[in-house]
């Protein structure tokens, strides 16, 4: 108890500087921070994305000699040799005596740094701040906890829940600071899924892009994932897409979750179509919604939400609401599922 | 202008008084204050309901001798003998000299209370605070200027725009909180549209009613009127309103408000279903919509809203959005039309 209060405000260090990091890519935001006995911070370091130094390596790169210190750093250190080594190692090889740690890894391969640690004569102390941190990594802890992506589906429609007037036209239902959020929100996502009826209806490009149409270069794009038996057309605007178009040639949303979650993909954003959405959300695959609500009404057919296979009002898929945010005229609804007897475990 | 100035605080106190009057029944809520020499206040008074003393009679009803002094009034003196006396002439009877006022009477039998008052040598100041006024009783004046009640279509849905399961189960989309509220919306209303499909297949009693259920006998309970061709069921539990039920045998909306207009009725809450509050939108007559969404989702063919008889986006019937409050888990979006070349004057 008194050693957690001890390292709660060098942990609450390591989870800021695990926000510099970045939410896509496959990575978890991880923060570090070595103390020396005096529990002055001596070093500090992060992740910054697949490929780079887990935050452990980063914070130790600042050091010549790190014999005796103290690690603290907001996940526990990995045991596996991806495209980097074990962080483990790493801090038993520079003779760390000490790791303090939020939460563990629930990753497969990647677990048993602790074990190894202890194992190596290393002291250490798990749990420091771990509501905390959970709640930052939640969306990457549930994704590999699950082995499959966390997915949000967002759709834009009338406050009578249409996406289109009868004749197909949509643009624009909802304005452009609500549109600039949908870019915003790809830009957060490894991946966008798209059906095949709305490459073939609309030929979206699917891009970030800015209040002027251009292309964010300096931005991330995740990858556009087609959903669906029909071929990509020869001249659709996803075959110019900068980072690539994945087409997986089925309409079995576990299968292509399963196949992403193997691409080491964590975030899904789910915006292509009623009938995709539909069938996500019918699925139970829904873990966050992104209703972006525009003040007008349309009347018709074109729902933005199609048949989801509920017969009674006990059967409604009840979920909370997060956020409610006014977007210039536009209101953009955050809600999640609640887990109820009907919808459990979703 | 200094005259102006000096009767602003008179008006605002005014302006209080008159918030103490019902918003239902037909009248507006008027206030006034009686001043002497030093423009010091010397009695009040407001109008508490049709068929009770209007306001400035109320004021002169605590004083003895009212000669010389000044009448500031929210709304200009009635010249119409209707249940009560015109107040143009009691001033006229009471010896006041100068009356003060903001908002000129739209009625076209009501008034002319300024033009007989100056027939009389009373000095008449017209549009004090008027903007403060005309935002008070906007509703009423719209109502008595267009001789149509100002029409509230309401209704509760999914946010994917049900309004009920493909079983026709709908009790409750909504939680107890946003259920209160339309309670209160009701008691704020001088009749509740219903259509005849809704009184068949749901028998309600739109009624206003507290948290348990039971009736609220000291509240004013607004008149249900049913639209449609069809006849009340003689077991129909509208029959036992303790408002009485008002049918009109048809469906033009146009003829219905204008008979509700005949009655003095000023505020029209539409609750009764998804056909007739399509129709009313369809036709351009709501004046504002009360949307309840819950944070749940039904798919389905039982939409809040039907066809309103829209082709393309260009036409979507643009709102804009008056307030938005969480209630319990629900969502409640006030919005009002928003006056465009398409939905022009509406």
């Amino acid at each position: 108890m008194t050693q957690q209060v001890f390292y709660d405000a060098p942990m609450r260090r390591a989870l800021e500087l695990s926000e510099r990091g970045q939410v896509t890519g496959g990575n978890p935001q991880v923060g570090c921070v070595l103390l020396d006995d005096t529990g002055r911070i001596v070093a500090e370091g992060w992740h910054r994305g697949a490929g780079t130094p887990h935050a452990e390596v980063d914070a130790l790169s600042h050091l010549t000699d790190a014999r005796g210190l103290t690690a603290v750093v907001t996940l526990e250190p990995c045991n596996h040799t991806g495209r980097t080594g074990p962080c483990s190692e790493a801090l038993i090889a520079a003779g760390i005596t000490r790791v303090v740690y939020a939460v563990s890894d629930p990753g497969r391969e990647s677990a048993g740094g602790a074990e190894r640690l202890r194992a190596a004569g290393v002291e250490v102390i798990p749990g420091v701040l771990a509501t905390d941190v959970e709640q930052l990594l939640h969306i990457w802890l549930t994704a590999v906890a699950r082995r499959r992506p966390w997915v949000t589906v967002k759709w834009a429609s009338t406050l009578d829940g249409r996406a289109a007037a009868s004749d197909g036209t949509s643009q624009w239902i909802t304005g452009t600071a609500a549109r600039q959020r949908v870019h915003e929100q790809r830009a957060a996502s490894d991946a966008i899924l798209v059906g095949t009826g709305t490459v073939y209806a609309d030929d979206p490009q699917l891009t970030v892009r800015g209040d002027a149409g251009e292309l964010l270069r300096h931005q991330h794009q995740p990858v556009p994932v087609v959903v669906g038996e029909r071929p990509l057309p020869a001249d659709a605007a996803l075959r110019r897409h900068p980072a690539g178009v994945i087409e997986t040639g089925t309409r079995d949303l576990g299968r292509v979750l399963a196949d992403l979650d193997a691409r080491g993909i964590r975030r899904v954003y789910v915006e292509g179509g009623p009938t995709l959405a539909s069938a996500v959300v019918a699925a139970g695959l829904a873990d966050e919604y992104a209703i972006y609500l525009a003040p007008a009404l349309l009347g018709g057919e074109k729902l933005a939400i199609g048949d989801l296979g509920i017969r009674t009002i006990a059967d409604a898929r009840r979920l909370h609401i997060v956020s409610v945010e006014q977007l210039g005229e536009d209101l953009l609804v955050i809600a999640r599922p609640t887990r109820t007897p009907e919808n459990r475990g979703v």
